[in-house]
C-alpha cells in the first residue's frame, strides 16, 4: 500500500513545478522573465524557419513554439532547456509531408507524444544512457552541419527544396546560377553582424580585475543585452528595411518569407483523416503512409532532447523517464494546437542559459510571446526576408559543431573517437535518424567486445608442497558470446600442460548464464575423460546456482585457495598412484576428479590469500 | 612474410581434406558409404518436398542436393554436417518466388553466396558468438512446429499453399472440410510406421549386459539398417502403392508428387535476367525485388548452420569462419546449377550422425546417389505420394522440438528460459527470420543489462588511525551506459556522508571509454567544489589512461591501500587545519584534495592488501 509520504514524494518527482515553485522569489522573476523574452525574440524567426524546413506554411512553426514552453514550466525538470520546433523534427516531418499535407505533420506530433508516453509508462528511459558522448557529438555537430548547409539556399537567394546533405549541397551546385546579388549581400551581412554582435558580450568595459563602475556596469549589462537580443535585432532590422522598400512600391529586392496567417490556431482534435489529391485517407491508412517514422520521429525526439539535457545539466543526472514524460505531454497537447513534432531545441536553449534563466518559469514568458505575436504581429512577419532568417540559423548551428572534443577524445579513447566520426559521417550521408541508431550500435558493438573476447590469464602455480597446477583466469563475465572462446582456452591448456591440474579463477565472473553451464559442463567433461582434474575457484553464488542447474554434481568450488591446494596435493598423489589403474579400468565413475567429497568448499581464512602465489600477471592470451 | 610453413598450416586449416584425408582407411569408408547411402535415401523425398515448399518444381531439389554434399566433403570441419535443400531456407525462397518464377530463387542462392563469402573474408564468423543456446533452442523448435504444420494439409490430402505458422493454421481450418479420407489414412499409416521404424533400432536381441551372438549381431545390425533407412522404405512402398493403381488405369486414389523433370541440370551462370508476366527485368531490378533477404536468407542460413553444427560438435569448439566459407562456396557453386539457397540440414545431419558416418566423405556418397537417381529415377518420382512425403517431414521434426532442455534452464537461469520462449513464440507469431532476430536482441539486452546498472558495492572503513573514509566498488567495467547511474551513487554517497573522504575501488572497472572518464572529471569536480577528497584505487594502467586524456591532473590513483590510508589521514588533518581558511578564501587551487603531490601511488608491499577491513560485502544497493 502506498503512503501518503511516498505519493506526496512521487507527486513532487513527477511535478518538478511543486518542488522549485514555492521557493520562487521575485529576483528569479526578473531573471527568467529577461530569459524568456530573448528565447521569445529568438524563437519567433526560428519558428518560422524551421516551418518552411519541414515543408509547412510559416504559421505552424508558431504554432508548435507555445505549448510546449507552458508544458516544460509545470513538468520539466531542467530550467534551460526549451521545447518546440527544431530543425532535425522539421526535416523528419518534412519527409512525411512530401506530397501530402500538414494534417501529417499534427498527427504525427500526436502519435510521437503517445509513443513517448508508452515509453515514459514502461521506464525505457533506461535506453538513453545508451547514448554515449561520442553520439552524441556526432550527432550534435553533423546536425548542425545539415541544418547550416540547407540554409545556404535562403542565403543566396536560391528557391528550391531538398532532402538531406547530399542533395541539398547537389541542388545548390545545380541552381548556383540563379544566385540572386541582393540576397547574398544582405545573407553575408547578417552573419558579420550576429558574429559581430555575439562577440560583443565579452566586451567589458573595466581592466580584468578590477572591479566595475555603476556605469560601466550599465554599459556591460547594455552590451550583454543587445548580444544576447542580436538574432531579434537583426530580423527586426531587416524586415524593416524590406517593409520600407515594399510600402514605397517598389517592391522588395530580397525574397520575402511571405503572408503568415494571423490568429492563434483553433484548438481540435488531431486529424484522424484527411483528403489527399481528392481522396479520403483514413487514420489506418494515413498510419501506415507514416510508417516506421512513427517510431523513430518520438525516438529520435528523445535522443535529441536527452543528448541536450545532457549537456545542459552541467554533470547533474537527468531523470530520463521524467523527460520523456514532459516530451510526451508537450506532444500530446500540442497536437491539439495544430503543432509539428516538438523536442528540445540545442540553439534556444543555449540562448536561454546564456540569458541567466532561473527557473522553467522562463518558458512561460516565452509562449506568453508567441501567443500575442500570433494575435498582433503576424502581418509584420510576411516582410521578414529569407536571407536573414537564413543567417540567424547559420550563426546558431556553426557553434554547436563540436570539433574540440576530439583532441581529448582522441588521447582519452580511440574506439570512441571512431564512434563519433562514424555517426557524423553517417548522419550526413545516410540520414540523421541512421546516423544516430548507427552510432549507438557501434556503441554497443565496442561494448560488447570485452564480453565476446575477455582477456584471459594463465599462470604456472606451484603449491606449498611444489605440486604445480595452472590457473586461467577469465577477465570478464561468462556470459554466451564469450563461451566459445573460453573453452578453446581451456581446453588448449588443459592439453599442452600435459595433464597438470588446471584452477579456474572466476574471482571476475560476475555472472553467467545457460550457454556458458552448458560449456562449462562440456569442459568438465572434456577433463574427466582425460582423467585431467579441473577446479573452479571463488565462483560467486549467483554463478555456482546458474552451473549448477546444468550439471547438479560435477561442479567443484573452492571457496579458499588454501583448502584448493590442499585439495590438489592430495589428489595429484592419489592419481599418480591410482593412475595405471585408472588407464587400465577406464570408468568415468573412478575417476579421481569426481571423488572430491566437498563440493562447496570454504576456509575459515580470510578471502585475501585468494591472489597469492600469482606471478607474471601480464600475458593476456593464452600462450604460456 | 609468410613463410612457407604458415601457408602450409593456413591450406590445411582452410581445405581439412588435407587433415583427415592421409589418414583415410578401408573401414572408415564402409562407415562413410552406408551413411552417405542412407543419407541420400533421406535426402530424395525430402528435396521433393523442400522444393515444393518453397514454391519450385521438385526437381529443384534434387539440384540443390548433389553440389552441397561435394564441396562440404573437401571444405567442411564437421563430419555429420549435410548441406543442402532445408526446410527454412525454403519457407524463405518461397517468400521471394510467389508471383515470380525460379530463377528467383537461383539468383538468390548465388547472392547468397557471395554475401557469405564476404562475411568469411571480413571474419565476421564470430557474429555467431552471439547466438547462444536459448536462442538455439527457441528457433530449432519453433522451426520443427512450423515445418511439421505445413505438412498438414499434404498429410490430409488438402490442396493449398501457405506463408508462416499462423497462415497455415487459418488456412487449414477453413479448408478442412476439403480432407480427403484416402490421404489422410496414407499419411496417419506413414508416421505410424515411421514412429515404430524409429524405434526399431533400439531392440537388441541380446539380453543387456550380455554379449550378442555373431546371429544376433546380424538381426541387429539389420533391425539398425531398416530403421536409419525408414525414410527411403516408406517413400518406395507407398509409391510402388500409387504406381500400381495407375498402371491399373484407376488412378491413384492419392495426391501424386507429379512429374519430376528428368536428367541432370545444366551447368549455366546464374540468371541475371529474367521473364516475368512477359516483361524482362534486368539484374538491378531482381536485386530491388529481392530486396532485405539478399541478406537475410545468408545470415539464417548461417546461423542455422551453426546452430547444427555446434549440436553436433560435442562440444568442440566449430570454427566458424570455415563453416562460413564452405557455405559460400556450396552456395556460389551450386548456383550454376540451378540450386535453391542451401545451408546445413538438421534432420539429414541427424541421420548421418546415427548412421555412424566416420569423415566428410560421406557426402560424396549422398552426391553421386542423388545424381544418379536424377539420371534414372525420376519418372518414378511422379508417384510418390504427397501423404508420405509429408509423413517424412513431420516425423523427422517433431523430434526437434526441444522441451527437455526447459527443466535444466528453468534451473540454471530464467532469464535464458525467457529469451528461448520469447524466440520460439516470435519464430511462430512474426517468422523465423525476425525471431531469431528478437532472439538475439534480447539476449544482447540481458548481457548489456550489467554493462548499464552494475552492482556498486558502499562501506565505510576505517585507516589505521581512526579515520573514516567511504569506499566505493563498481562491479562492472565502466562503460557509457553505467555512468550516470555510478555517478549519481558516488555522488550521493559523498553528499550522505557529509564530507568523508570517497574512495572508488576500481579492482572490478575492467575497461572504460570516453563517456565515463568525462563523468569521472564531472565527479572530481562535484567533490573539489565540496572540498570533498576522491580517490581511486587500483585502477588498471588502460583505464588510467583513459581518464587521463580527459582530465590531465585531477585524476588521483593510489595502487596500494596502505599509502592510500596514509594520504586520508594525512589529509584529513591538513584538512581540519585548513577548514576555516579555504572556506573564507575559496579557491579551486588551494583545495586540499588537488595537493596530493604522487598522481600515480604504489608500494612495495603485495597487492592481497586491497581487500583489507572490508567488512559486510553484502549491500547490492547504494545504501547505508
Amino acid at each position: 500500500m502506498p503512503t501518503s509520504k511516498t505519493i506526496k514524494k512521487f507527486v513532487r518527482k513527477r511535478i518538478p513545478i511543486l518542488q522549485w515553485g514555492p521557493k520562487y522569489d521575485s529576483r528569479k522573476l526578473l531573471c527568467d522573465c529577461i530569459a524568456g523574452f530573448t528565447v521569445a525574440l529568438t524563437v519567433m524567426p526560428q519558428a518560422l524557419a524551421y516551418a518552411t524546413l519541414g515543408g509547412l506554411q510559416p504559421q505552424y512553426g508558431l504554432y508548435s513554439a507555445f505549448m510546449g514552453c507552458f508544458v516544460y514550466t509545470v513538468f520539466g525538470s531542467i530550467k534551460d532547456i526549451t521545447i518546440g520546433p527544431t530543425a532535425l523534427m522539421a526535416l523528419m516531418t518534412y519527409q512525411q509531408i512530401v506530397g501530402r499535407n500538414t494534417d501529417y505533420a499534427i498527427l504525427l506530433c500526436f502519435l510521437s507524444g503517445v509513443v513517448q508516453l508508452i515509453m515514459s509508462i514502461l521506464h525505457l528511459g533506461v535506453l538513453v544512457d545508451f547514448i554515449s558522448i561520442p553520439v552524441t557529438v556526432g550527432f550534435t555537430s553533423a546536425t548542425s552541419v545539415i541544418i547550416g548547409s540547407s540554409q545556404f539556399a535562403s542565403l543566396l537567394g536560391i528557391k528550391m527544396t531538398s532532402n538531406g546533405f547530399y542533395d541539398t549541397m547537389n541542388k545548390l551546385f545545380q541552381n548556383i546560377h540563379l544566385t540572386r546579388f541582393q540576397d547574398t549581400l544582405l545573407g553575408i551581412s547578417c552573419i558579420a553582424v550576429l558574429l559581430l554582435l555575439r562577440k560583443l558580450k565579452d566586451v567589458k568595459l573595466n581592466k580584468k580585475g578590477v572591479k566595475p563602475t555603476k556605469q560601466q556596469c550599465c554599459f556591460n549589462y547594455i552590451f550583454w543585452l543587445i548580444s544576447t537580443s542580436r538574432n531579434a535585432i537583426v530580423v527586426i532590422i531587416c524586415s524593416t528595411i524590406a517593409f520600407m522598400y515594399e510600402s514605397r512600391g517598389s517592391g522588395s529586392p530580397f525574397r520575402l518569407t511571405g503572408d503568415v496567417k494571423a490568429g492563434l490556431p483553433e484548438f481540435k482534435l488531431p486529424p484522424f483523416s484527411t483528403m489527399v489529391n481528392n481522396s479520403t485517407k483514413e487514420f489506418p491508412e494515413m498510419l501506415s503512409d507514416l510508417g516506421s517514422s512513427v517510431f523513430l520521429v518520438p525516438i529520435i525526439a528523445v535522443l535529441g532532447n536527452v543528448a541536450i539535457a545532457k549537456a545542459f545539466a552541467s554533470g547533474e543526472v537527468i531523470d530520463a523517464t521524467q523527460e520523456l514524460l514532459t516530451l510526451s505531454l508537450c506532444n500530446i497537447i500540442g497536437s491539439f494546437f495544430s503543432s509539428m513534432p516538438v523536442t528540445g531545441s540545442f540553439s534556444r536553449s543555449a540562448v536561454n542559459h546564456a540569458s541567466g534563466v532561473q527557473t522553467p518559469f522562463g518558458g512561460i514568458i516565452t509562449g506568453i510571446m508567441v501567443l500575442l505575436a500570433l494575435s498582433f504581429l503576424t502581418p509584420y512577419f510576411a516582410y521578414i526576408p529569407k536571407a536573414s532568417l537564413g543567417a540567424v540559423v547559420v550563426c546558431a548551428v556553426i557553434f554547436m559543431i563540436e570539433y574540440e572534443v576530439i583532441k581529448p577524445m582522441w588521447r582519452s579513447s580511440k574506439k570512441d573517437l571512431f564512434s563519433a566520426m562514424a555517426t557524423f559521417v553517417c548522419c550526413l550521408i545516410i540520414g540523421v535518424e541512421y546516423g544516430i541508431l548507427i552510432g549507438v550500435a557501434i556503441n554497443i558493438m565496442f561494448l560488447l567486445y570485452p564480453s565476446a573476447r575477455p582477456g584471459v590469464h594463465m599462470d604456472k602455480c606451484m603449491t606449498p608442497r611444489g605440486k604445480e597446477y595452472i590457473i586461467i583466469t577469465p577477465g570478464n563475465a561468462l556470459y554466451f558470446p564469450a563461451m566459445d572462446f573460453i573453452k578453446t582456452s581451456v581446453a588448449r591448456a588443459g592439453v599442452s600442460s600435459k595433464h597438470l591440474p588446471v584452477v579456474i579463477d572466476c574471482q571476475f565472473i560476475l555472472g553467467a548464464d545457460f550457454t556458458a553451464a552448458k560449456g562449462i559442463a562440456a569442459l568438465i567433461n572434456e577433463f574427466s575423460s582425460r582423467k585431467q582434474p579441473l577446479y573452479f575457484l571463488n565462483a560467486r553464488m549467483e554463478v555456482v546456482s546458474v552451473f549448477r542447474g546444468v550439471m547438479s554434481d560435477d561442479f567443484v568450488n573452492f571457496n579458499c585457495k588454501t583448502k584448493l591446494e590442499q585439495t590438489i596435493e592430495e589428489q595429484g598423489n592419489s592419481i599418480s598412484e591410482e593412475e595405471e589403474r585408472l588407464l587400465a579400468f577406464p570408468s568415468t565413475e573412478s575417476c579421481g576428479f569426481k571423488n572430491v567429497e566437498l563440493k562447496e568448499i570454504s576456509c575459515s581464512s580470510d578471502l585475501d590469500e585468494t591472489v597469492h602465489h600469482r606471478h607474471s600477471y601480464t600475458n593476456k592470451s593464452n600462450k604460456f
